[in-house]
């Protein structure tokens, strides 16, 4: 396994999931699965895909600047990505960082055991 | 355990020591340790030593914004840091985010496993 690749065809798919329609990321957490968005601590695929879906704005695009990964150890990889999230209506995209740790499945794919998302205001 | 207590302890330990002797951090990494610096993974703590310690840069100032940590699976925690660091002599403050994957030792403290950092250019 190419951790690169794995990391890079991750994050390819989530934000264009993301971006075209944010309920198609439930399957890529689980019951055990935590995100951190902006402080806010949310457990479980169904309450994450309840706060991404309620976010107030409706159309976003994601730009990736930069993606890094490692070994996390027992199989799992982590990814760390920086950005930019433009809002449809909003003039100025807003600069974030995200991570993902991802652990593997018994069917030789990933899902997203952690998810940390920030803004990075200027 | 309080993670939230541990994480802020751990980033007020670490930016304090990088801020002061950057060589101490040398304790805080063990073999196994992989550093990734503005995408160059370097792996051991006596290399990651080594780079921290070659920055182009005598005296710096790590300014915390925000500590995010979670529980990652076997014990160990993710912490999610951004801010901004001020080296000596420049006007502006240059924006990073970084992770750290903090594994139990069997003494009861926690070494860095896992290290990726980047600055958030404007």
């Amino acid at each position: 396994m190419d951790p690169d690749a794995v990391a890079k065809a991750f994050v390819e798919h989530y934000y264009s999931t993301f971006d075209a329609n944010r309920a198609g990321l439930a399957n890529l957490y689980q019951e055990g699965s935590m995100l951190t968005f902006e402080g806010q601590k949310i457990q479980g695929s169904q309450n994450i895909v309840a706060k991404l879906t309620s976010l107030p704005f409706q159309q976003c695009k994601h730009n990736i600047t930069t993606v890094d990964c490692q070994h996390s150890g027992s199989g799992g990889m982590l990814v760390f990505v920086s950005g930019n999230l433009q809002l449809a209506g909003e003039q100025h995209a807003l600069k974030f960082s995200q991570m993902f740790h991802l652990m593997p499945t018994p069917q030789g794919s990933f899902y997203v055991l952690n998810d940390i998302f920030r803004l990075n205001y200027a």
